[in-house]
């Protein structure tokens, strides 16, 4: 009963993650409210997405440049790298103001979506530590199973590496703590998170 | 940070109701990983939203013949008219089986955003009561203030007109019944909707 363009934006908006057919629904009904010009914009900010971006060559983050504005900083601390799933999870990251540098794995293993290590950018990581004097690298992988799959695999990949002696022996590999998030409350709290809050306590 | 193609989109996405910048950012960041061509349909059914779109000039849906599907419906009763605010309120009620006809008022009176009778399809309206002989009005504006003001307004006027003979009396104004949503749970019902439940209860 539609108009099919209508019908037609409402499938597409409804393929968006976290985005079912009531609110994508909502969302083109809103854009016939607006203005031309508006809705234009919208739809050219989506087409021009990806003009101009490309991948760092050394960090794997989407950038407009190669090396890109972050690798090629100087005020950060070139020493301590943070592996990090996805580009988003740098955006998070910058605002706590960490100061290192980054690495996009690009994804996790996961064996289940057809994911294994060769998928990911774990390669180009073990030769930018081979490369450079590296002296912390944080694992910052999601807590998820998959996150921890891919720590698990990243570590006993820079073991091996270490005993051959094609690493630095120094390197610290450390991990992003698990706990209570702040705001959160005690009570409703899962037992998994609160056994790790417990164990990772620290002295008051 | 962010590359400007990038942040262009998060701001476009975060101009939509309900999308606020966290959920902008995930959107984006899920078009970047997805083809140029899923991202280019999306880009091409925003843009060509409004394409042969036009307001049916007897109901004011949203349409692409005037008059509309529904008014030219021959199965339909022409003599059961529907009031509503939106478009999108008549996709919800032909899933309900409701076989009237449909007026959209464009909105609803609200002095706050400075919308008056006259910024409405409320005149149209009256003409079309005067022109047609019409059994029932439903009045199916939202159970809203404004909503249900807007049904004052318009039951008032309706009284004028019947009063001056300008329309038949033997017309029957109603309104959507106000009570407990279907699966809702009574303990969690606020007062309100509670009291007009007990207002309408009906023999079991």
């Amino acid at each position: 009963m539609l108009p099919r363009s209508i019908r037609n934006l409402i499938e597409e908006f409804s393929k968006l993650p976290g985005i079912g057919p009531k609110t994508a629904g909502r969302l083109t009904f809103y854009l016939l409210a607006k203005s031309p010009d508006d809705v234009e914009k919208l739809a050219q900010a989506i087409s021009k997405l990806t003009d101009g971006l490309i991948f760092c060559q050394k960090c794997y983050n989407i950038a407009e440049t190669d090396p890109c504005v972050i690798c090629t900083d100087k005020q950060r601390q070139p020493d301590i790298l943070c592996v990090v799933e996805e580009p988003l999870d740098i955006v998070a990251l910058e605002k706590t103001g960490f100061k290192g540098l980054y690495h996009v794995l690009g994804g996790v293993i996961s064996p289940i979506d057809g994911i294994g290590p060769e998928d990911l950018r774990i390669q180009p990581l073990l030769q930018r530590l081979s490369q450079k004097p590296i002296k912390e690298l944080i694992l910052a992988t999601n807590p998820s199973l998959e996150g921890e799959a891919t720590a698990m695999y990243l570590t006993k990949q820079i073991e091996l590496l270490k005993n051959q002696a094609k690493i630095a022996t120094k390197i610290k590999v450390t991990r992003l703590a698990r706990g209570l998030p702040v705001g959160g409350d005690l009570e409703y709290t899962d037992e998994v998170t609160l056994s790790r809050a417990l164990e990772g306590r620290r002295e008051y």
